[in-house]
């Protein structure tokens, strides 16, 4: 039962970005995307992939190696998209 | 080391929202924020907290409770001050 929680919560947390990504990339507008949430977003899974290399625990590695590059995805979108700042 | 490098992927993924919460708040613009990503991020820990209940693992608790209030006043903010749709 534990199992199957962990399974979901980890598909959600992992798959989360994928629609801020698609609107990113449809409307090609970001402004009101906070640039900080995701570069600590970044720290923190791409931190965490390193975790799960040291104890070997391949659902974390690639949970969080998944969530890594979908959120650097969305931080590379928000600079390309940004407006000029006044 | 481990141990350390946990701690911080797990303060960093938890805080994350917080910029994110902060900008939604002073410019009362969310246009371009996904309400999708904070509703599947909600689940995600939310289910995150129920497998540390589970597993009675005061780590997962506390950090994905956290993420969760978290995550539901940032979905909160979004439909406050979302435009109405044309």
């Amino acid at each position: 039962m534990e199992e199957i929680i962990g399974i979901f919560a980890g598909i959600f947390t992992t798959i989360a970005a994928v629609p801020q990504i698609y609107r990113a990339w449809k409307t090609k507008k970001v402004d009101d995307v906070s640039p900080k949430m995701f570069f600590i977003l970044i720290l923190g899974v791409l931190l965490w992939t390193v975790y799960g290399v040291m104890k070997q625990d391949a659902p974390i590695i690639i949970t969080n190696g998944i969530s890594t590059l979908l959120n650097i995805t969305m931080f590379i979108l928000i600079f390309k998209y940004k407006k000029q700042e006044k």
